[in-house]
């Protein structure tokens, strides 16, 4: 368990030989010894009708002498058997527990609740190395070798350079006995040792990164046991470069060294992030033997040195789409010298390796159902499909969602607004700002407004406020605010030729306008076009599932995107967030290396749909500018959610009218989209 | 030709894809489109009664119009022609020529006068990439890697980092035509793109490199044509830290940053020979993509950045033994940011990597007759042995034989003494000395004896010189210099206790002392001792032909070489000096890697005998003290030279007495000898 594999064996069969027999991945380092703990299962005691066995302690050999030194020296927890040492006697039922804790480090929660099963491509192996003999003048390194395919199987090992200079120094300090960290990512691949320690060194680590635009995040893991250790994040300091992805492409086409100062840039970042996680996870950075990245393709390219600029015009030609096999130490990262680095494919020019890595993830692929899988940021990546066909594609979102470009928007920060009710009578909004538990109609609001500033509108609430707007009558189906309403209430307020809806009037004016709706408006209308191309490609009406990745997903309420025609229409309770779903892939690409060729292999069969090359993205883009849409109804929305009666309006400040001229200016809107 | 290879072939069959069935090696870099001018080929006209076949012109098809256009750009020896574009019309008798010169570069007569068949580990492969699709968006370098497998057949290419960054500006510099590189050293490791030039890229060319304690010699090839463009020498820096090898180990293990400065001395002085190579030859370092190095065990592990004090000391562990396979740019070598690097496994902890390429290069392994091989140096390597078995030792022959530690002893330039006679009778000694044709005796002389001054004896001439001292009665036959002669000859002059000869009384006085005598003796009774060391093991009496690899071999002459009782008895017509035989084998390995596994399964095979471990080490060592051995009769040696009749005495200034005093001064020094 978990795997449920089962099998028979003789009796006397230790159970670490079982579980290798039987495919089940159990760590070991010490090859056998009862020294270095990796291998601990537990028997689950009990009468199993599923498996018609009972499995009882004296089913399993009494703890031998090896196995109670071990005991002794370093404790085992209740229950707790060394897999290496203990054998089967009988029926046993046996547990191989995904925690594995070695040496009282503190177990965290674990940020990803799903379970991995592991198949790292490092490898801990100790070995016990002959002394150098005259009369068989084999080198240190060359002994160590002969060891290593003795004892582990390893043929034809190849060597880190930076080791060779150390074997001898470190076979000595060990007294001949170290343990090698060997790389083997696929069959076809030859196994390198890139490190080597004196004695039994039992820590192995991962990370697995996602460097996305604005944040990169991180998750620091044991190879040997899959723990987490620490997760954490730190902001793109490309950002002074530019904010979103176009201005630091131009960046890089201006300046000379550009392209090489975001490369250094985004480097140190990592590296800050690394020593980040390792010190929150106790973790030493030499510790550190894999890394696996994903990222846009533009992240992508600058964090391993490529200028994007290819990246920035039609083509849109990626420098290299396929997984990338590289060194720590060539991308200047601060861990072990000889760890590795793996990084995700692209999936296209506008389609990342976090894209892939959130296929990896959510894995439509492997669903009968049709899943749509969107990440929003400045570029929405979108990916939909199942079992037998994948398509994907990229739409050019632009920064509204993130609270850029709204009159009021801002980081999600304590005093931001989160959440927005409008009473569809009295148009009165209801609000929580970041920090508070409180409605700002409930009691002790106020006190808490006061501590905490109402300061603006952070990206998920601009989704919901101006769905309520919609939904309250405030702005008409084509996305006006209607002037007419400032009758009812002195929250529409004139703006120059347009209306406003004003949220918050404290100490801070904390208002919608027509400008902001028109933001959303084309952001959404982007998102949507592109799923909509998508749905055609495949020859679908509708979608069975949708999983939203990043942070923008995981703050919005699906009911609301879906009210404003981001996405659509499914049955609510199928709209998920996912978190960092690319994060979630790289770090199951980490952790076994079979997802790396699972995701090379989906990447491949991936269609591929460039949205600026498709005549009817216009069509759909236009359609797409209405709350929600158009023409494509809404019905499972609609059984939950009174949607607002037709009201067709156009904002004087526009010009007026909905001829010729408003339509012109829709396919101009259209057409900056894409491009 | 010259191969001998024959076959069958339909009408119409290019000549290159004829050779490639055949599996004789024919380079091509552009893919056969007629443009590199690597594949030419001669046709031998005539009747051939050997293989029964009339080879005319008329059988191989007329230019066509491909061929022509590289005619007229390129040239094309008279009688040449692509084996790409001419195809087989009848029987004919091909020449691949193995001088194949390129853009009329000048042809140099080669060091090697062997032909090495070619099998190079780098492949230029010249290949026209799909330009970038949007509805097929493969990245650059995986269309790239698509075209090389699909014209060239590399599947599962991997990448050199430095590359990546890069691919996207060469293709599109190339016009989506770029020659790449290709590295595959053996079957089992995956082929690497390791360089990329844009549009058709025609030279590849390697270097391979002895570092020996004293000089570095290098030659420059090109991989395409195996022509070598250039061969050059510089002295090893590294003399500054310590004339003799344990000298610098000893620097090292005093000295903090010993090894690091030796090391950084090393691979500089390498630097300065690639530039003066390529410069000799008209290469650019960026087109040096393959690098093999051969040297002793020291000057292997300071090359590769390894301490080298445990060689210094039993059991002399080598780090590393097997071959290394490494980058020019670990090594910080200034050529080819990809280029690789070989580095010829070592046979023992005395016995190096330069005794495995003169094993190469002599190919015992490959002969029925016994041959022995022997590289003097400071220590001696010796390789005894045929197709049945292998035996190698390595002895401490000490600096005598390089005209160290010889009272008038120094280093071959103008002025030295090279060549020595002494009249039987009158005991006066003709000799020669460099710069000059003439013998001292010879008119002339005086005149340039007064030009070039005659300033000491070279080591080669330290071996002539006793020799001839020996066998005119000067010396008996335990190498004392008899002073009862002085009575014949004003030559023989009292030094303290002791006697010595003086072969020159000009502006300076040059003599050969006892003490010389004794440091040739201990010299070569060290050599000898470890060569029959080696017979023992084997089971031989004596050996059928010997080689003396190393300049010191080239410049000795065979018969005085036997006189002292260096080497054993043998025809002298079987004993021959084959130069850097290391050097060669380096150069073997560069040009075909099958050499490579070649070299690296006979090493395994070879038996090492550690000679310090070796009880009869000291017997054979005190019965070859004796001119030319105490107990070894010389039979084939007594045929061509008349040795003296046996004379025993002792040096007065030594202590006089052959007794118990006298025998165990020898075994002191067999015991010096050996640690």
């Amino acid at each position: 368990m978990p795997s449920g594999k089962r099998g028979r064996f003789p009796k006397g069969t230790p159970v670490l030989d079982a579980a290798r027999e039987l495919g089940v991945y159990v760590e070991s380092v010490c090859g056998g010894r009862a020294t270095c703990g990796r291998c601990q299962i537990e028997v689950q005691e009990g009468h199993f009708a599923k498996h018609k066995i009972v499995s009882t302690l004296d089913h399993i050999s009494p703890v031998g002498a090896k196995e109670r030194r071990y005991v002794e020296k370093r404790g085992l927890a209740e229950g707790r058997r060394l897999s290496c040492s203990a054998t089967i006697e009988g029926d046993l039922v046996v547990d191989v527990p995904q925690d594995t804790v070695i040496n009282a480090q503190v177990v965290r929660k674990s940020p990803i609740e799903r379970i991995i099963e592991r198949n790292p491509a490092v490898q801990l192996c100790y070995v016990e190395v002959d002394e150098p003999d005259m009369h068989k003048p084999l080198g240190d390194l060359d002994r160590l070798k002969a060891m290593l395919e003795k004892d582990w199987g390893w043929e034809d090992l190849l060597v880190s350079q930076h080791i060779i200079p150390k074997v001898q120094s470190i076979l000595r300090k060990g007294n001949w006995g170290v343990t090698a960290a060997i790389h083997q990512d696929m069959e076809s691949s030859r196994p390198t040792i890139i490190a080597l320690w004196p004695g039994l060194h039992n820590e192995a680590y991962g990370i697995a990164c996602d460097i996305g635009s604005t944040t990169i995040a991180m998750h620091l893991v044991s190879l040997l046991s899959g723990r987490i250790a620490a997760s954490s994040g730190i902001s793109n300091p490309q950002i002074r470069f530019g904010e979103d992805l176009m201005s630091r492409v131009s960046y890089v086409m201006m300046n000379p060294d550009g392209r090489e100062a975001m490369t250094k840039s985004v480097r140190a970042a990592i590296n800050t992030l690394i020593e980040k996680v390792c010190a929150e996870g106790n973790v030493k950075p030499e510790d550190i033997l894999d890394a696996v990245f994903v990222g846009n393709p533009i992240m992508h390219h600058l964090f391993l040195g490529i200028d994007p600029t290819e990246l920035g015009q039609a083509p849109f030609a990626l420098a290299v789409s396929g997984a990338v096999h590289s060194w720590g130490s060539e991308l200047n990262l601060a861990i072990n010298l000889g760890a590795r680095v793996y990084v995700l494919p692209c999936i296209a020019g506008h389609v990342g390796a976090d894209a892939a890595g959130a296929v990896l993830s959510e894995q439509p692929h492997h669903q009968d159902r049709m899943m749509l899988l969107v990440d929003v940021g400045t570029n929405a990546e979108i990916v939909l499909g199942n079992s037998h066909r994948v398509v994907a594609a990229s739409s050019p979102t632009g920064p509204a969602f993130e609270g850029a470009e709204i009159s009021s928007g801002q980081r999600a920060a304590p005093g931001a607004i989160e959440r927005v009710r409008i009473d569809k009578e009295t148009l009165e909004p209801r609000y929580k700002i970041i920090g508070s538990d409180l409605w700002s109609d409930e009691e002790g609001f106020a006190a808490d407004a006061e501590r905490l500033g109402i300061t603006g509108i952070c990206g998920s609430a601009i989704i919901e406020v101006v769905a309520e707007m919609y939904l309250a009558g405030i702005i008409s189906e084509d996305g006006v605010v209607d002037g007419s309403m400032a009758a009812r209430s002195p929250r529409i307020v004139p703006d120059g030729r347009t209306w406003s809806y004003q949220v918050s009037n404290g100490r801070q004016q904390i208002t919608v306008t027509q400008t902001d709706v028109r933001a959303v408006q084309l952001a959404k209308a982007a998102l949507y076009a592109g799923i909509k191309l998508l749905m055609e490609k495949i020859g679908i009406d509708e979608v069975d599932t949708i999983r939203f990745a990043g942070a923008f997903g995981s703050f919005i309420d699906p009911k609301y995107a879906m009210v404003l025609g981001l996405i659509p229409d499914c049955e609510l309770s199928e709209v998920k967030a996912v978190g960092n779903a690319a994060g979630t892939g790289a770090l199951m690409a980490l952790l076994n290396s079979s997802y790396r060729r699972e995701i090379e292999t989906v990447v491949r069969r991936i269609e591929k749909i460039e949205t600026a090359l498709e005549p009817r993205f216009q069509t759909h883009f236009v359609d797409a500018m209405a709350l929600p849409n158009k023409t494509d109804p809404f019905p499972r929305l609609s059984e939950k959610v009174e949607l607002p009666p037709r009201k067709l309006l156009s904002a004087a400040g526009e010009g007026g009218g909905s001829g010729p001229r408003r339509r012109s200016r829709e396919e101009r809107a259209a057409r900056r989209a894409r491009t």
